[in-house]
């Protein structure tokens, strides 16, 4: 039980926290009732994920008779989440003067639905994903270890859901879920990256991949790769106008440590990048590019 | 239910565990009940956090009447298991033959004190924090983006309040916290590095920031960075005494995997470091490394 | 309450997804019920922790009495989630044409109870790693700080007891430990990797450590350095038949960043790499090799 000296402590230092709250800091913001639930969105991210894996996450045996069921568990409190929370960024962001404040209030429906409706199509190219990464990796005993374990699997399902609501113009969830994923798998991968079918990423810390990369399809990645900017003066651009990221054409390898930056620079089709390399221009296809230059 | 077989098979495990704990290994220390409990730090941190970005955090509508009230049902908390989990981390060390041995048994209010009554000055801080995520990454739509999603603001803000328990000479409290942190967001920084206002870290898994790192006004790190020590023979030195990282000053900016090492070296107001430069001496302000050395 | 629109897009959503688990997706395997349940694995490890190091996690006073109850007390659900799990990875695993096909049924007690049998040598061997953490890295305070809070030790605690069942054969749980751990450290260690006593990881975020690694005693690694593959063509080899990751002799240092590449590759005894250094031949013992060749 506290001594009356520890409720003083508690008190005053009430007082002066509250009193901080009345000046001009931009995190004295109030208006919480109005932002998205950071908590809530997760817990939609993570009944999307049993969705498309739903035999690796269910506990009971599954059939035809009982998979719409086993769905439709996770599938209801995830739309409910996401129309909820996907509302409140609209409505929130609504208030600034941004592209979206035009739209109509029934926009997190209508936005909510098609991203559910793209599940059956995010499927398959996971499924792709989840094949690369046992071609790619000699380590990989199944798929059931894929699906489980490998944390690039849990990044790239991370990647493919926040990438529709990122091109659907919905604020603050897609990067809520990209950092989630972030934070689980220390890959990350801004929701706005486009990138192609049968995508691996071995290992996978340390790897970041900026808002406007474009990547073929069949690239595999290895851990603390950078597809980054050169370099990025605030004002010269808002986000996703043009291309500040590289481009990796179809079956591009990138091993481990290597950097590749710059907007105009394009991986040709086929290419080898070795491992640590730093690259700012572009290479033709089918370059193999190990070591460093000069060494 | 297990079979006989069974238990005999946990009953034999349990005599030879029991008996692993007889003999003089260092983790055979049984005095828990005196040690920290690192659930409740953590959770006492985390109640720290919505009372610093309070309006990110509740589910409620917030105003001048109901203000007070929501940041004390996290201060509560904050107070009692901060002043707990002190107290049992400074008494378990007075054991020990260290400095904190003649504090006396009222340090723990104090010092926790001392903490909560710089919240508000450390509110102001991390503002600029925040800001300077804004203004340094392009991809950034909005304050309450960063807020809710930014690992760098997240570590920032548990660097901020370690570091407080830290310079109070608390122990084992501080680095938990840190810990957490970088397990969260895959950014290590020491509890005792000293970091200026408008600190930003873009992606950052990877970042390693030593103990006696000091850092200046308006700073930009990128992932994998590491400020560290050039060699660490422990007997030369207990923690603290001497400078074994560098120092950067006002207004640097370090690439992605960058390392500056050595507790003599200064990078100069101004410099900007390119990515994988590796640096072992200071540079005069305003220099700008890049690329390798002789490539 | 959702309008009758809004359940009519759920209902159309479920029928589609449904639809997409007739097709012949690898993800579209339903077996669910033999599966390994990935959370109760990682409860499971979480009960073996506080067995090892039970005085740092006991929130009641220990003393020869209430030992052996306190560690019964992690024992018994480990033990039972252990045979169920691996029973199911094994079962699950019998339906295709690998070597454990052959096994008894009982395998999975029996290899459980060979686990747990060497929890007191792993308490030897792990207590060394704690001390070679102590001794290795200058911040260290204590060991309590360093049982709490080091991710190295949480990443090689999971490693000991991964490797115990892979060395068994047991397929995806050891692979769920090792990823789980990865996940909370940044530390990626294969569960097939043998690493010799008194093993230390400074920081960590980003150190892989590949399948068919053999690491000495006393060897010593920072954060960012990959012991990897060469190149990895699925088609030519199945795991762990032949070494496809370097060896690192007694008494190594590998400082950050550093990668050390291939199955030949022997770093003899006593050899210090240099952070960011790139190795992809053996070198002698006693080596020194610092900076990049050529600059």
């Amino acid at each position: 039980m506290p001594s009356s000296d520890q409720r003083a402590v508690v008190e005053s230092v009430l007082d002066s926290l509250v009193e901080s709250y009345a000046g001009p800091l931009e995190i004295n913001n109030l208006e919480s009732a109005a932002l998205p639930n950071k908590r809530a969105v997760i817990e939609a991210f993570n009944h999307l994920v049993p969705i498309i894996y739903m035999g690796f996450y269910s506990r009971r045996g599954l059939n035809a008779e009982n998979l719409r069921a086993s769905i439709g568990e996770h599938l209801v409190p995830a739309y409910n989440a996401l129309v909820e929370q996907t509302g409140r960024a609209v409505t929130y962001d609504e208030r600034n003067p941004r592209p979206s404040a035009s739209r109509p209030s029934t926009f997190s429906q209508e936005v909510v639905a098609r991203l559910l409706r793209k599940l059956p199509e995010l499927r398959r190219t996971l499924n792709a994903d989840v094949l690369a990464a046992y071609e790619g990796d000699p380590a990989a005993n199944s798929i059931e270890e894929i699906v489980f374990s490998y944390p690039a699997v849990r990044a790239i399902t991370a990647h493919r859901i926040a990438h529709v609501l990122y091109a659907e113009g919905v604020p603050m969830i897609p990067r809520i879920i990209s950092e989630y994923a972030h934070s689980e798998t220390g890959i990350d991968i801004h929701a706005g990256a486009r990138i192609g079918e049968s995508f691996f990423i071995d290992h996978g810390t340390g790897v970041v991949i900026g808002e406007t990369t474009v990547i073929g399809r069949n690239v595999k990645l290895y851990q603390g790769v950078t597809l980054g900017a050169l370099s990025a003066p605030r004002s010269r651009e808002s986000s996703g106008e043009f291309q500040r990221h590289p481009t990796l054409e179809d079956d591009v390898v990138v091993y481990a440590g290597a950097t590749i930056l710059g907007g105009e620079t394009v991986i040709g089709r086929g290419s080898v990048i070795g491992g640590n390399v730093w690259i700012t221009k572009s290479v033709p296809p089918n370059s193999k590019v190990f070591g460093r230059p000069k060494d």
